[in-house]
Protein backbone atom coordinates (compact mmCIF):
# COMPACT_ATOMS: atom_id res chain seq x y z
CA UNK A 1 0.00 0.00 0.00
CA UNK A 2 2.83 2.75 1.17
CA UNK A 3 4.20 2.26 -2.86
CA UNK A 4 0.65 3.44 -4.07
CA UNK A 5 -0.04 6.22 -1.58
CA UNK A 6 3.45 7.12 -2.39
CA UNK A 7 2.65 7.35 -6.02
CA UNK A 8 -0.64 9.11 -5.39
CA UNK A 9 0.79 11.65 -3.35
CA UNK A 10 3.34 12.26 -6.03
CA UNK A 11 0.77 12.65 -9.30
CA UNK A 12 -1.46 14.86 -6.76
CA UNK A 13 1.69 17.15 -6.14
CA UNK A 14 1.99 17.43 -9.82
CA UNK A 15 -1.56 18.78 -10.06
CA UNK A 16 -1.39 21.22 -6.84
CA UNK A 17 1.81 22.85 -8.77
CA UNK A 18 0.33 23.16 -11.63
CA UNK A 19 -2.43 25.09 -9.55
CA UNK A 20 -0.06 26.97 -7.90
CA UNK A 21 1.35 28.37 -11.42
CA UNK A 22 -1.55 28.70 -12.92
CA UNK A 23 -2.48 30.69 -10.12
CA UNK A 24 1.15 32.69 -10.34
CA UNK A 25 0.06 33.42 -13.97
CA UNK A 26 -3.51 34.78 -13.52
CA UNK A 27 -2.58 36.79 -10.35
CA UNK A 28 -0.02 38.68 -12.95
CA UNK A 29 -2.56 40.72 -14.89
CA UNK A 30 -4.81 41.76 -12.43
CA UNK A 31 -2.18 42.90 -10.19
CA UNK A 32 -0.03 44.79 -12.77
CA UNK A 33 -3.28 46.95 -13.95
CA UNK A 34 -3.89 47.84 -10.09
CA UNK A 35 -0.78 49.05 -9.93
CA UNK A 36 0.66 47.15 -7.41
CA UNK A 37 4.51 47.13 -7.92
CA UNK A 38 5.47 45.20 -4.39
CA UNK A 39 2.62 42.20 -5.18
CA UNK A 40 3.88 42.03 -8.69
CA UNK A 41 7.84 42.10 -7.88
CA UNK A 42 7.17 39.29 -5.46
CA UNK A 43 6.14 37.12 -8.18
CA UNK A 44 9.50 37.00 -9.63
CA UNK A 45 13.06 35.89 -7.95
CA UNK A 46 15.37 38.33 -6.41
CA UNK A 47 17.06 37.78 -9.44
CA UNK A 48 14.55 36.84 -11.82
CA UNK A 49 14.29 38.14 -15.42
CA UNK A 50 11.65 39.67 -17.49
CA UNK A 51 12.22 40.89 -21.06
CA UNK A 52 9.32 42.30 -22.61
CA UNK A 53 10.69 43.16 -26.26
CA UNK A 54 10.98 46.76 -25.36
CA UNK A 55 11.80 46.71 -21.91
CA UNK A 56 14.29 44.29 -20.36
CA UNK A 57 14.20 43.94 -16.25
CA UNK A 58 17.41 41.82 -14.45
CA UNK A 59 15.70 41.91 -10.87
CA UNK A 60 12.63 41.91 -8.60
CA UNK A 61 13.27 46.01 -7.99
CA UNK A 62 13.34 45.99 -11.77
CA UNK A 63 10.24 45.08 -12.22
CA UNK A 64 9.18 46.88 -9.18
CA UNK A 65 10.21 49.79 -11.07
CA UNK A 66 8.51 49.18 -14.44
CA UNK A 67 5.06 49.08 -12.51
CA UNK A 68 5.96 52.75 -10.96
CA UNK A 69 7.04 53.79 -14.18
CA UNK A 70 5.46 57.33 -15.66
CA UNK A 71 4.83 54.79 -19.10
CA UNK A 72 3.12 52.48 -17.03
CA UNK A 73 1.15 54.56 -14.75
CA UNK A 74 0.09 56.34 -17.83
CA UNK A 75 -1.71 53.48 -19.02
CA UNK A 76 -3.28 52.62 -15.94
CA UNK A 77 -4.64 55.94 -16.16
CA UNK A 78 -5.83 55.73 -19.67
CA UNK A 79 -7.40 52.14 -18.69
CA UNK A 80 -5.92 48.82 -19.65
CA UNK A 81 -6.09 45.34 -19.34
CA UNK A 82 -2.96 42.83 -19.65
CA UNK A 83 -5.17 40.15 -20.42
CA UNK A 84 -3.85 35.81 -20.43
CA UNK A 85 -5.03 33.16 -21.48
CA UNK A 86 -4.70 29.71 -19.82
CA UNK A 87 -1.37 28.46 -19.84
CA UNK A 88 0.42 25.06 -20.69
CA UNK A 89 2.40 24.23 -17.63
CA UNK A 90 4.99 21.56 -17.61
CA UNK A 91 7.03 21.02 -14.07
CA UNK A 92 10.26 19.11 -14.04
CA UNK A 93 10.90 18.24 -10.16
CA UNK A 94 11.94 21.88 -8.67
CA UNK A 95 11.73 23.55 -12.37
CA UNK A 96 8.76 24.41 -14.44
CA UNK A 97 8.05 25.79 -17.68
CA UNK A 98 4.77 27.84 -19.09
CA UNK A 99 3.46 28.72 -22.02
CA UNK A 100 0.39 31.23 -22.54
CA UNK A 101 -1.10 34.20 -25.09
CA UNK A 102 -1.65 37.54 -23.99
CA UNK A 103 -3.32 40.67 -25.22
CA UNK A 104 -3.17 44.29 -24.14
CA UNK A 105 -6.51 46.23 -24.17
CA UNK A 106 -5.84 50.06 -23.59
CA UNK A 107 -9.28 51.98 -23.27
CA UNK A 108 -9.98 54.66 -26.34
CA UNK A 109 -10.52 58.17 -25.74
CA UNK A 110 -13.91 57.74 -27.34
CA UNK A 111 -15.49 54.42 -25.60
CA UNK A 112 -14.46 50.74 -25.58
CA UNK A 113 -10.72 49.58 -25.86
CA UNK A 114 -8.45 48.90 -28.39
CA UNK A 115 -6.66 45.47 -28.60
CA UNK A 116 -2.44 47.39 -28.43
CA UNK A 117 -0.31 44.36 -28.20
CA UNK A 118 -1.12 40.43 -28.88
CA UNK A 119 1.72 37.76 -28.43
CA UNK A 120 2.91 35.24 -26.30
CA UNK A 121 4.57 34.79 -22.93
CA UNK A 122 7.05 31.69 -22.02
CA UNK A 123 8.03 31.52 -18.10
CA UNK A 124 10.22 30.03 -16.23
CA UNK A 125 9.67 29.32 -12.51
CA UNK A 126 11.07 27.78 -9.71
CA UNK A 127 10.40 26.33 -6.40
CA UNK A 128 11.50 27.64 -3.01
CA UNK A 129 10.78 27.45 0.47
CA UNK A 130 7.32 29.60 0.12
CA UNK A 131 6.12 28.56 -3.37
CA UNK A 132 7.26 29.01 -7.25
CA UNK A 133 8.75 32.49 -8.31
CA UNK A 134 9.23 33.20 -11.84
CA UNK A 135 13.04 32.75 -12.96
CA UNK A 136 12.87 34.28 -16.29
CA UNK A 137 9.51 35.95 -18.09
CA UNK A 138 10.21 36.83 -21.73
CA UNK A 139 7.19 38.49 -24.02
CA UNK A 140 7.03 38.49 -27.64
CA UNK A 141 4.45 39.43 -30.78
CA UNK A 142 2.47 37.72 -32.98
CA UNK A 143 3.25 40.52 -35.65
CA UNK A 144 4.52 38.58 -38.33
CA UNK A 145 8.38 38.81 -37.01
CA UNK A 146 8.22 35.06 -36.14
CA UNK A 147 10.24 36.19 -33.12
CA UNK A 148 7.66 34.43 -31.21
CA UNK A 149 7.78 31.07 -32.92
CA UNK A 150 10.67 30.05 -30.52
CA UNK A 151 8.89 30.66 -27.35
CA UNK A 152 5.99 28.83 -28.42
CA UNK A 153 8.36 25.72 -29.65
CA UNK A 154 10.48 25.61 -26.34
CA UNK A 155 7.12 26.44 -24.08
CA UNK A 156 5.19 23.18 -25.59
CA UNK A 157 7.99 20.82 -25.77
CA UNK A 158 8.04 21.74 -21.83
CA UNK A 159 11.68 21.51 -21.15
CA UNK A 160 11.57 22.91 -17.64
CA UNK A 161 15.55 23.63 -17.80
CA UNK B 1 -2.20 4.63 6.58
CA UNK B 2 -5.69 6.16 7.20
CA UNK B 3 -4.03 9.56 8.79
CA UNK B 4 -2.27 9.77 4.99
CA UNK B 5 -4.93 8.87 3.19
CA UNK B 6 -7.47 11.43 4.90
CA UNK B 7 -4.89 13.70 3.73
CA UNK B 8 -4.70 12.64 0.31
CA UNK B 9 -8.33 12.77 0.03
CA UNK B 10 -8.66 16.77 1.32
CA UNK B 11 -6.18 17.83 -1.28
CA UNK B 12 -7.91 16.03 -3.57
CA UNK B 13 -11.20 17.35 -2.57
CA UNK B 14 -9.70 20.74 -2.66
CA UNK B 15 -8.50 20.64 -6.07
CA UNK B 16 -12.51 19.20 -6.97
CA UNK B 17 -13.64 22.58 -5.15
CA UNK B 18 -11.10 24.64 -7.58
CA UNK B 19 -12.28 22.61 -11.07
CA UNK B 20 -15.93 22.54 -10.04
CA UNK B 21 -15.98 26.76 -9.52
CA UNK B 22 -13.63 27.41 -12.61
CA UNK B 23 -16.02 25.19 -14.71
CA UNK B 24 -19.13 27.39 -12.90
CA UNK B 25 -16.94 30.21 -14.31
CA UNK B 26 -16.31 29.28 -17.21
CA UNK B 27 -20.38 28.31 -18.22
CA UNK B 28 -21.29 31.97 -17.34
CA UNK B 29 -20.07 33.61 -20.79
CA UNK B 30 -20.99 31.09 -22.84
CA UNK B 31 -24.72 30.99 -21.39
CA UNK B 32 -25.29 34.45 -20.76
CA UNK B 33 -24.48 34.68 -24.92
CA UNK B 34 -26.53 31.80 -25.92
CA UNK B 35 -29.31 33.92 -23.78
CA UNK B 36 -30.40 30.80 -21.58
CA UNK B 37 -32.23 33.02 -18.22
CA UNK B 38 -32.55 29.64 -16.52
CA UNK B 39 -28.99 27.99 -17.04
CA UNK B 40 -27.42 31.75 -16.08
CA UNK B 41 -29.62 32.11 -13.34
CA UNK B 42 -29.01 28.36 -12.10
CA UNK B 43 -25.41 29.51 -11.55
CA UNK B 44 -26.78 31.64 -8.60
CA UNK B 45 -28.09 31.64 -5.13
CA UNK B 46 -31.44 32.20 -5.08
CA UNK B 47 -30.71 35.28 -2.82
CA UNK B 48 -27.51 35.89 -4.85
CA UNK B 49 -26.50 38.82 -5.79
CA UNK B 50 -24.79 40.60 -8.97
CA UNK B 51 -23.59 44.14 -9.52
CA UNK B 52 -22.23 44.80 -12.63
CA UNK B 53 -21.81 48.62 -11.93
CA UNK B 54 -24.77 49.10 -14.37
CA UNK B 55 -27.52 47.09 -12.48
CA UNK B 56 -27.50 45.67 -9.48
CA UNK B 57 -29.41 42.71 -8.97
CA UNK B 58 -29.88 40.71 -5.73
CA UNK B 59 -32.23 37.08 -6.72
CA UNK B 60 -31.66 34.37 -9.51
CA UNK B 61 -35.31 35.99 -10.77
CA UNK B 62 -33.41 39.26 -11.16
CA UNK B 63 -30.49 37.72 -13.13
CA UNK B 64 -32.84 35.42 -15.13
CA UNK B 65 -34.88 39.13 -15.97
CA UNK B 66 -31.39 40.44 -16.95
CA UNK B 67 -30.65 37.79 -19.37
CA UNK B 68 -34.75 38.64 -20.77
CA UNK B 69 -34.30 41.88 -21.10
CA UNK B 70 -34.45 44.37 -23.87
CA UNK B 71 -30.79 45.35 -23.26
CA UNK B 72 -29.64 41.99 -23.23
CA UNK B 73 -31.41 40.24 -25.92
CA UNK B 74 -30.37 43.85 -28.10
CA UNK B 75 -26.81 42.64 -27.64
CA UNK B 76 -27.06 39.16 -28.66
CA UNK B 77 -28.89 39.89 -31.76
CA UNK B 78 -26.18 42.09 -32.75
CA UNK B 79 -23.27 39.03 -31.60
CA UNK B 80 -21.48 39.62 -28.50
CA UNK B 81 -19.07 37.78 -26.42
CA UNK B 82 -18.71 37.99 -22.29
CA UNK B 83 -15.21 36.27 -22.65
CA UNK B 84 -13.47 35.32 -19.69
CA UNK B 85 -9.99 34.76 -18.37
CA UNK B 86 -8.70 31.70 -16.01
CA UNK B 87 -10.07 32.55 -12.56
CA UNK B 88 -8.00 32.78 -9.51
CA UNK B 89 -10.05 30.81 -6.89
CA UNK B 90 -9.23 30.67 -3.22
CA UNK B 91 -11.47 28.22 -1.48
CA UNK B 92 -11.58 27.90 2.60
CA UNK B 93 -14.44 25.18 3.67
CA UNK B 94 -17.56 26.39 2.08
CA UNK B 95 -17.25 29.45 1.04
CA UNK B 96 -14.96 30.42 -1.75
CA UNK B 97 -14.09 33.55 -3.64
CA UNK B 98 -12.73 33.69 -7.42
CA UNK B 99 -11.25 36.79 -9.47
CA UNK B 100 -10.71 36.70 -13.01
CA UNK B 101 -10.53 39.04 -16.07
CA UNK B 102 -13.02 39.77 -18.14
CA UNK B 103 -13.80 41.64 -21.65
CA UNK B 104 -16.99 41.96 -23.66
CA UNK B 105 -16.87 41.79 -27.02
CA UNK B 106 -19.73 43.71 -29.67
CA UNK B 107 -20.25 42.56 -33.30
CA UNK B 108 -19.33 46.33 -35.47
CA UNK B 109 -21.91 46.49 -38.22
CA UNK B 110 -19.11 46.40 -40.54
CA UNK B 111 -16.83 43.89 -39.15
CA UNK B 112 -15.00 42.29 -36.88
CA UNK B 113 -15.74 42.87 -32.99
CA UNK B 114 -15.82 46.00 -30.55
CA UNK B 115 -13.86 45.33 -27.18
CA UNK B 116 -16.83 47.59 -25.42
CA UNK B 117 -15.29 46.74 -21.86
CA UNK B 118 -12.76 45.46 -20.04
CA UNK B 119 -12.25 44.55 -16.25
CA UNK B 120 -12.54 42.21 -13.55
CA UNK B 121 -15.27 40.05 -11.48
CA UNK B 122 -14.98 39.65 -8.14
CA UNK B 123 -16.86 36.19 -7.36
CA UNK B 124 -18.32 34.52 -3.83
CA UNK B 125 -19.38 31.34 -3.97
CA UNK B 126 -20.89 28.98 -1.14
CA UNK B 127 -20.70 24.63 -1.05
CA UNK B 128 -24.44 23.18 -1.09
CA UNK B 129 -25.74 20.09 -1.13
CA UNK B 130 -25.49 19.76 -5.10
CA UNK B 131 -22.47 21.59 -5.72
CA UNK B 132 -21.29 25.68 -5.62
CA UNK B 133 -23.46 28.48 -6.21
CA UNK B 134 -22.64 32.56 -6.43
CA UNK B 135 -23.52 34.07 -3.50
CA UNK B 136 -22.52 37.66 -4.96
CA UNK B 137 -20.64 39.14 -8.13
CA UNK B 138 -19.36 42.33 -8.53
CA UNK B 139 -17.57 43.59 -12.44
CA UNK B 140 -15.86 46.60 -12.24
CA UNK B 141 -14.12 47.55 -15.47
CA UNK B 142 -10.33 49.23 -15.74
CA UNK B 143 -11.07 52.16 -16.65
CA UNK B 144 -8.62 54.86 -15.08
CA UNK B 145 -10.83 55.23 -12.45
CA UNK B 146 -9.65 52.90 -9.92
CA UNK B 147 -12.67 51.27 -8.94
CA UNK B 148 -11.43 47.76 -9.47
CA UNK B 149 -8.54 48.10 -7.59
CA UNK B 150 -10.15 46.63 -4.04
CA UNK B 151 -11.99 43.89 -6.22
CA UNK B 152 -8.46 42.62 -7.21
CA UNK B 153 -6.98 42.92 -3.72
CA UNK B 154 -9.37 41.32 -1.82
CA UNK B 155 -9.78 38.78 -4.57
CA UNK B 156 -5.90 37.69 -4.69
CA UNK B 157 -5.69 38.15 -1.22
CA UNK B 158 -8.45 35.65 -1.25
CA UNK B 159 -10.33 36.16 2.08
CA UNK B 160 -13.13 33.31 1.05
CA UNK B 161 -15.60 35.01 4.08
CA UNK C 1 -8.02 0.34 2.61
CA UNK C 2 -8.16 -0.88 -1.41
CA UNK C 3 -11.59 0.40 -1.97
CA UNK C 4 -10.60 3.87 -0.65
CA UNK C 5 -7.37 3.90 -2.73
CA UNK C 6 -8.82 2.97 -5.88
CA UNK C 7 -12.14 5.66 -5.64
CA UNK C 8 -8.80 8.60 -4.46
CA UNK C 9 -6.78 6.90 -7.98
CA UNK C 10 -10.42 7.29 -10.34
CA UNK C 11 -10.52 10.87 -8.95
CA UNK C 12 -7.27 11.75 -9.52
CA UNK C 13 -7.22 10.24 -12.92
CA UNK C 14 -9.95 12.38 -13.63
CA UNK C 15 -8.40 15.47 -12.83
CA UNK C 16 -5.61 14.62 -14.64
CA UNK C 17 -7.68 13.99 -17.90
CA UNK C 18 -8.85 17.04 -17.43
CA UNK C 19 -5.67 18.83 -17.03
CA UNK C 20 -4.46 16.88 -20.64
CA UNK C 21 -7.48 18.06 -22.37
CA UNK C 22 -6.92 21.83 -21.51
CA UNK C 23 -3.19 21.75 -22.33
CA UNK C 24 -4.07 20.32 -25.60
CA UNK C 25 -6.36 22.49 -26.42
CA UNK C 26 -4.08 25.69 -25.31
CA UNK C 27 -1.80 24.26 -27.17
CA UNK C 28 -3.42 24.54 -30.89
CA UNK C 29 -3.43 28.59 -30.33
CA UNK C 30 0.22 29.18 -30.01
CA UNK C 31 0.71 26.39 -32.29
CA UNK C 32 -1.48 27.59 -34.94
CA UNK C 33 -0.11 31.12 -35.23
CA UNK C 34 3.50 29.66 -35.45
CA UNK C 35 2.43 27.71 -38.09
CA UNK C 36 3.46 24.30 -37.29
CA UNK C 37 1.44 21.92 -39.08
CA UNK C 38 2.60 18.90 -37.94
CA UNK C 39 2.47 19.77 -34.48
CA UNK C 40 -1.52 21.40 -34.93
CA UNK C 41 -2.48 18.26 -37.14
CA UNK C 42 -1.12 15.84 -34.15
CA UNK C 43 -3.84 17.36 -31.68
CA UNK C 44 -6.37 15.49 -33.94
CA UNK C 45 -6.92 11.76 -34.53
CA UNK C 46 -6.06 10.75 -37.74
CA UNK C 47 -9.25 10.34 -39.04
CA UNK C 48 -10.29 13.36 -37.12
CA UNK C 49 -12.68 16.61 -38.06
CA UNK C 50 -12.45 20.12 -37.62
CA UNK C 51 -15.87 22.41 -39.06
CA UNK C 52 -15.02 26.10 -38.88
CA UNK C 53 -18.40 27.07 -40.47
CA UNK C 54 -15.72 28.17 -43.64
CA UNK C 55 -13.95 25.14 -43.95
CA UNK C 56 -14.23 21.44 -43.34
CA UNK C 57 -11.45 19.00 -42.79
CA UNK C 58 -12.01 15.35 -41.99
CA UNK C 59 -8.26 14.54 -41.55
CA UNK C 60 -5.09 14.86 -39.71
CA UNK C 61 -3.75 15.46 -42.94
CA UNK C 62 -6.49 18.23 -43.88
CA UNK C 63 -5.79 19.86 -40.47
CA UNK C 64 -1.91 20.25 -41.72
CA UNK C 65 -3.07 21.29 -45.26
CA UNK C 66 -5.27 24.08 -43.74
CA UNK C 67 -2.17 25.93 -41.63
CA UNK C 68 -0.07 25.01 -44.95
CA UNK C 69 -2.67 27.21 -46.47
CA UNK C 70 -1.80 30.67 -48.77
CA UNK C 71 -4.56 31.95 -46.64
CA UNK C 72 -3.38 30.46 -42.98
CA UNK C 73 -0.41 32.21 -44.13
CA UNK C 74 -0.78 35.04 -44.94
CA UNK C 75 -2.46 35.84 -41.70
CA UNK C 76 0.48 34.69 -39.51
CA UNK C 77 2.76 37.03 -41.96
CA UNK C 78 0.04 39.68 -41.11
CA UNK C 79 0.14 38.80 -37.40
CA UNK C 80 -2.31 37.21 -36.03
CA UNK C 81 -3.07 35.31 -32.83
CA UNK C 82 -6.21 32.58 -32.26
CA UNK C 83 -6.98 33.19 -28.60
CA UNK C 84 -9.01 30.58 -26.44
CA UNK C 85 -10.39 31.08 -23.02
CA UNK C 86 -10.64 28.73 -20.46
CA UNK C 87 -12.40 25.02 -21.60
CA UNK C 88 -15.29 23.35 -19.68
CA UNK C 89 -14.26 19.68 -19.96
CA UNK C 90 -16.72 17.03 -19.59
CA UNK C 91 -14.50 13.10 -19.18
CA UNK C 92 -16.52 9.96 -19.52
CA UNK C 93 -14.76 7.01 -19.46
CA UNK C 94 -12.46 7.32 -22.85
CA UNK C 95 -14.26 9.93 -24.58
CA UNK C 96 -14.77 13.45 -23.66
CA UNK C 97 -16.38 16.89 -24.56
CA UNK C 98 -14.68 20.31 -23.88
CA UNK C 99 -16.19 23.89 -25.10
CA UNK C 100 -14.24 26.91 -25.19
CA UNK C 101 -15.02 30.76 -26.49
CA UNK C 102 -12.24 32.08 -28.77
CA UNK C 103 -11.34 35.29 -30.99
CA UNK C 104 -9.18 35.73 -33.11
CA UNK C 105 -6.84 38.93 -33.28
CA UNK C 106 -5.37 40.16 -36.53
CA UNK C 107 -2.90 42.76 -37.27
CA UNK C 108 -4.05 46.30 -38.32
CA UNK C 109 -1.87 47.67 -40.65
CA UNK C 110 -1.53 51.06 -38.71
CA UNK C 111 -1.18 49.78 -35.33
CA UNK C 112 -2.85 46.81 -33.11
CA UNK C 113 -5.31 44.27 -33.79
CA UNK C 114 -8.93 43.57 -34.63
CA UNK C 115 -10.81 41.23 -33.43
CA UNK C 116 -12.28 39.39 -36.45
CA UNK C 117 -13.66 36.67 -34.87
CA UNK C 118 -15.64 35.32 -31.52
CA UNK C 119 -17.26 32.75 -30.93
CA UNK C 120 -17.35 29.20 -29.18
CA UNK C 121 -14.87 25.57 -30.23
CA UNK C 122 -16.75 22.52 -29.06
CA UNK C 123 -14.51 19.84 -29.19
CA UNK C 124 -14.72 16.01 -28.72
CA UNK C 125 -12.04 14.06 -27.98
CA UNK C 126 -10.97 10.27 -27.17
CA UNK C 127 -8.92 8.77 -25.07
CA UNK C 128 -6.04 6.76 -26.92
CA UNK C 129 -3.10 4.90 -25.85
CA UNK C 130 -0.86 7.61 -26.41
CA UNK C 131 -3.14 10.43 -24.81
CA UNK C 132 -5.93 12.32 -25.79
CA UNK C 133 -7.01 12.94 -29.40
CA UNK C 134 -9.79 15.44 -30.83
CA UNK C 135 -11.99 13.33 -32.84
CA UNK C 136 -14.38 16.63 -34.17
CA UNK C 137 -13.82 20.47 -33.37
CA UNK C 138 -17.09 22.25 -34.21
CA UNK C 139 -16.69 26.46 -34.33
CA UNK C 140 -19.33 29.03 -34.38
CA UNK C 141 -19.60 32.73 -34.47
CA UNK C 142 -21.12 34.56 -32.29
CA UNK C 143 -22.93 36.59 -34.62
CA UNK C 144 -26.55 37.21 -33.37
CA UNK C 145 -27.56 34.25 -36.33
CA UNK C 146 -27.67 31.87 -33.04
CA UNK C 147 -26.03 29.00 -34.77
CA UNK C 148 -23.53 28.75 -31.24
CA UNK C 149 -26.33 27.70 -29.58
CA UNK C 150 -26.82 24.43 -29.63
CA UNK C 151 -22.86 24.03 -29.85
CA UNK C 152 -22.67 25.82 -25.96
CA UNK C 153 -25.94 23.64 -24.88
CA UNK C 154 -24.31 20.47 -25.78
CA UNK C 155 -20.99 21.54 -24.30
CA UNK C 156 -22.18 22.55 -21.34
CA UNK C 157 -24.57 19.51 -20.74
CA UNK C 158 -21.37 17.68 -21.37
CA UNK C 159 -22.70 14.62 -22.89
CA UNK C 160 -18.83 13.17 -23.75
CA UNK C 161 -20.91 10.57 -26.55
Amino acid sequence: VSDTLESLERRLRALEDERDISRLIASYGPLVDSGDPDAVAALWAVDGGYDTGDWKMSSRDDVAAMVRSEEHRGLIARGCCHFFGPPAVTVDGDEAVAICQSMLLVRRESRGYQVARAGVHLIRLQRTGHGWEIISRTARQLDGSGQADELISVGLAGEAR
